[in-house]
């Protein structure tokens, strides 16, 4: 796990010890499931329920030194303690089960826990997304394609589209939670050789999971590769978001601003600095993410009834994705809750363009007005070139432009420069992106 | 596209003439939606819809490649044709639209069609998994974990879990499907300024897409991205199936083989070979779409309003992924058409690792009979390795060990090595996996 | 391959045909080499150099269809051709080779032609990132970290670094030539069963190329990974520059512009907009380059002696990568060549930050006056944080600082802020980029 | 950092403390080259240079919460710590320079102490390959392709050229060493706009590193996405190893197996399994590092003179790769310490295929006996399929075709299945594969 990414509650879901105790939830489970026709006395079952448990990591740990199987090192330490004080559940803990099971099947559990967190901390997003969508409702600024300025669109409406994305990923994360809830209890190669499919069934129901249906000793990693996806997903959201924000802390845009703290220093050379580096970060962390997906895939073509490849490779990328991605959706929070935003600045650079961003709007009106589309685009063309060469402004230009005056009143080429005109459909945008 | 790997139908979807037909038709059905608004005359709607349009791809290349647009190279192009034909219609075209309205509202219509291919594709493939689960129900082979003999399995179940995994990738597609049915007309940076929701609203539902809620000048590319993992699924799922064919046909193993046609000839040196090599173009094909997958990630992160950095990506990512999909699909049916499988060879094997893949079950007697878990893992561990050595079956080497002797009756130990216990859970794991 | 992005020489080179041609000089170098020893009289072996080999393309195809096997197709067509004529040759033809002996060394052939062309490529580009160095040696502008300014740089000594990563980028293509020039002859299994080394060798020389000293029936693919990587930080590079030209041409900074054609539409909907179209199109395709990197990896582990599975991979992939890498050489040169740079336009913006970019240099002269670093960065920082806020330049707050003037005199102020000082620099920053 | 896989060698380089230590290295360097000019007291410096330093990392973490800044942060403990002890030190500690010139160059200093000792690692193994390739210089054994019996090989020469891959990484992770050796002490945006190149040559000199030649505030990118390619391709190597071993072990192949130690357990449910647990994690952890390199090669593009996405993934990646790889290379080397081979196995398999796999050599003594290719090959198919369908021996099987027999006599026919031929030839490929 990466510490310096690494938050408390995602950090303790994917640590050892919870590992540990989810393992031990599925034996437990599994033992209730066989108690009555195996004949464990009540008294044994809750005493394993309640025993303590401390220190058993470290024993599991040394154990595994020495066998080389993690799972056999936790039943040997569970075994031991229990031996005397519950002889006959000892003897049928794991009873006809493979290591995958338990693993396999903690794997869903904590899996579960992990993705909750994540749709805890993107409701956190969402929920600023769409508040300052609507603060900044008529907040405009210059639409902007390849970098430049293309028509007037406002800051709300951007933040509107974030907040329809993260609602997107909300359900992805959802949807891959789902796919996440398969256990398995069937036993090696799967063909639940030792213990029938109907223990399976109730375990995996106290669980709250679903069984596999043909499994293989495995839950199979198509699941896992496809449950991968949706953090993926909502890593590139994130950094998609921050890529905007970088964009507009440029210098010479400077229309928003990352917050930046009281002692916090920019540059160690240069101290006026404000850098957006928390936006970097996002998207650093994303790409960090993204890079992982293929080992993931990968990961599905085991050999036969399976190998053991997929594991190192999880135990790496499934803590450090998690971890990363709710390090990257928190901090993210951070940088909207303390995000600057400058309206003056966004209307002064979209004046800039000195009318431009309003073209097409004239040329459908010389459109209406009974020109060919090519007629029109070349006319608005020709006057757009002289703007831009002479920066006289767009309006000023097709004003003093006979051949358009033969076409469009003064005051119907003022009423294409009307933002006025725009207000509904803002209100309908944020509405369909979800902003109440 | 890869031609060689190129099946007429998802070639044709992907052609540049089916391109433009789709960009085409989300032109009419706009031109329909605006029609009694704008009043364009019924006429010039008709006349426009039955109109030649052969010859109609030579002009937009030859247009395009003086202005360096494609989109302004079809309405160039299509505007010539009609302008006499339909004159007020012709100045409507695309009124008020912007290029990514009519590319990603066709894109879409366009994945629906490749989606539906492979849809029907994956069906084929299931329908035969399903058949050779049936026939190979009780072909009793060796389950193999870490490619080392585990316990036994029969191909049915093997098949069934295929067969399993198909239908989730069917869902997958279908899901992905819904994903992609997603246009836009709301202009350029999506903000409706020339012409209003209303629109939008008529023409998808014409097209049997839905709008975009919030679109940059996009349709968001996560989208597209989460499209495509349905698609790297599907290639995954046929490469661990391929894998397994692959390892089935080994020379040591051969328990099933790949079609080998009558005039076919495995090598250029030696006439005795037959390779699985359609299963491994299929692993080398899946490892080609899964390497593509970053890259439609990355398309995410547009600038601003959006930038065309995406559009180089896609026109080479998503014919080749689909054309490279569909070939596996068709491909693998191929395969599973004419695979050559051996039971007599998978019983042969299985015997051979002298009944040792019971071991779990004489355990878990002697569990019964109230051994340790311990004591009972070490007794026939240590009857295990004997076997190992010796070569001595494992049935006898357990009926000589005086210990065992005393826990498990000779009639006790012979049920731990009789397949037909299985029978039960056999059928119903087939049922598990949707075989009928 | 990807017709869109394909030139004419490089198409050549990853056309059928050629492939054919070099498979076939292989050939004829092999009966070359054993022409003595067994036989075969001159006559045929010139027959067989100069005969006519029109339409051999498309009878290997056919033949392939019906064998499945490409190298046995052709070896058929021209075993067929050359029957009567050169019947002793046409029964040594392939003598003891295996398929992959002819496959990997004419790929080979094939790398080395296609690298040859990038580096031509490459060299063009260089040219002209020496030749823009020069002309803007002392064109002032911005350096931007973090998007921010930073401190005052030449476009000159930008473009001195591209030229020194452009010098990079031909030492590894360079690398790879030498990577990818093995080539083997050892037969099935590599283990010269049929034909000595002695042939090998012979064969290798006249080809220019080296033997791989153990292969197995082909040349190990770590040798075609490394090769690749040149590929992919080649595009890197190119889209690194792009991706700042792309920077350079915002609305707001515009302080360079990509060319900009005379028929040229920017956009369908807005007659104004000048797109740095180009340069977003090379950063998409840098993102496809990269993408093909893992599977070209992934083909490195092939089993045993070698399977296949690399086979479709590599045929998608070597052409692919090599048509759009030389594209987008081919098309940044052309960006290039028309690049518009605007110096008082970046003069402009670098006066913008109101000399607050010289603010290390006033903190390092306090330091020189006897204070420490941090009281320095502190006195510095306050007055930086002043100018931000009132827009008073820096050099004014810092002249009315009291604890500053005490420090340093107006002049030695005055002096922090003279870019002529850095003039040195720049020349030797030149220099050491390779501009001469 | 991945501390399952970490040895302390690697995970001392990468920790904290080492990274202070080395960045404190590069001040310390720098410090010595202005001395003179700066007029530091050489007792001053003495101090700086055998001062304890215990509890820094402690302090620097504090000071980074603050500050939000690591260099800073550093700057600021060790500015604390010698103020009083060193004042006039204190006050040039870091004199002009910009974090990344020390971050940078102690990156430098990082992985070249990290390449180092990956070669140590590659050239343990290398050494056992070479000396398992001399001791099974002629076990013969099958060789595969496509997983199929193809012709003899010896695992001799299978090791050779396994040697020679080993030897090809340790070249790479050499050229990787040179390619990681360059500093920058050029300051903010990399112009010397404060302290002169003079001084950069001096401190690079004196660390054994060179000068990148044209930096942006960063060493340019490129050069560690070259360097990392080296690590993925060891891996791959590995990887590719490890593979074979795993179908060598495979149940009905069962050549060679790797190490398994007394007290291990392979199986929680099936004691006798011996799975080849060591080779499958060995290929997993190649999957993982090769994921990690598309980031990597993300990284080159950052904007302007540098942004700082990169930091986060080289954070993560540099670390993890390297303690993966080490970790890779010395449980390789421990699975060959104990690689357990059996020659008598491989021999039985040889002859499992009848002496099919001498088929070629038949053929072409077909063909010097004047048989055309066509003839010899349809003859020797015929008889190879005869051989494959009734399991009578292939040269039985040829002695009784009538047609071979005009052609070979028996001693003829005998000669092609003769393993002593190749004695010569594989002693030659073990010399190639640079095994003495």
């Amino acid at each position: 796990m990466i510490d310096r990414y690494a938050r408390p509650g995602m950090s303790r879901i994917w640590g050892e010890e919870n590992r540990l105790k989810l393992m031990l939830r599925v034996e437990e489970a599994f033992l209730e499931a066989i108690a009555e026709d195996k004949g464990i006395p009540a008294a044994e079952l809750k005493a394993f329920k309640t025993a303590a448990r401390g220190g058993l990591h470290e024993q599991v740990v040394a154990l595994e030194a020495k066998s080389g199987h993690e799972v056999i090192a936790l039943l040997s330490a569970v075994g031991a303690r229990f031996k005397d004080q519950a002889p006959k559940l000892s003897r049928y803990l794991h009873y006809g089960l493979t290591s995958s099971d338990i693993l396999d099947t903690a794997l869903a559990l904590q899996l579960r826990e992990a993705v909750e967190l994540l749709v805890a901390d993107w409701e956190e997003v969402a929920a600023r997304l769409g508040g300052l969508a609507k603060r900044y409702e008529f907040a405009w600024m210059a639409g902007r394609t390849h970098g430049v300025h293309a028509e007037p669109i406002t800051f709300g409406v951007k933040l509107a589209g974030w907040h329809a994305e993260a609602r997107r990923n909300l359900a992805r994360l959802r949807r891959a939670r789902e796919e996440a809830s398969y256990g398995k209890l069937s036993g090696a190669v799967g063909c639940f050789s030792q213990v029938g499919p109907q223990y399976e069934a109730r375990v995996l129901d106290a669980l709250g999971l679903k069984p596999e249906p043909v499994a293989t000793q495995v839950v199979p990693r198509d699941r896992h590769a496809d449950y991968f996806h949706a953090l993926v997903l909502s890593a590139a959201a994130v950094e998609r978001f921050a890529l905007e924000i970088r964009h507009l802390q440029k210098t010479e845009v400077l229309e928003a601003e990352e917050p930046f703290g009281e002692g916090q220093k920019g540059s160690s050379a240069m101290p006026h600095k404000r850098n957006p580096v928390l936006c970097e970060n996002l998207c650093g962390l994303s790409r960090l993410i993204r890079s992982y997906e293929s080992a993931m895939v990968e990961n599905i073509c085991l050999w036969h009834e399976r190998d053991i490849s997929h594991s190192s490779v999880e135990r790496v990328i499934l803590p450090d994705a998690h971890v990363a991605l709710d390090f990257m959706l928190a901090r993210f929070r951070k940088v909207l809750d303390g995000l600057q935003v400058y309206p003056e600045r966004m209307k002064e650079n979209l004046d800039r363009s000195l009318g431009l961003v309003f073209s097409q709007k004239v040329l459908l009106r010389l459109v209406d007005a009974g020109l060919s589309r090519e007629e029109a685009y070349e006319l608005v063309q020709r006057n757009a070139m002289r703007t831009w060469k002479t920066r006289e402004p767009f309006l000023k230009a097709l004003e003093s432009d006979a051949v358009v005056a033969k076409k469009l009143s003064r005051k119907d080429l003022a009423a294409c420069f009307d933002l006025k005109a725009y207000d509904k459909t803002v209100k309908e945008l944020l509405a369909r992106g979800g902003v109440a």
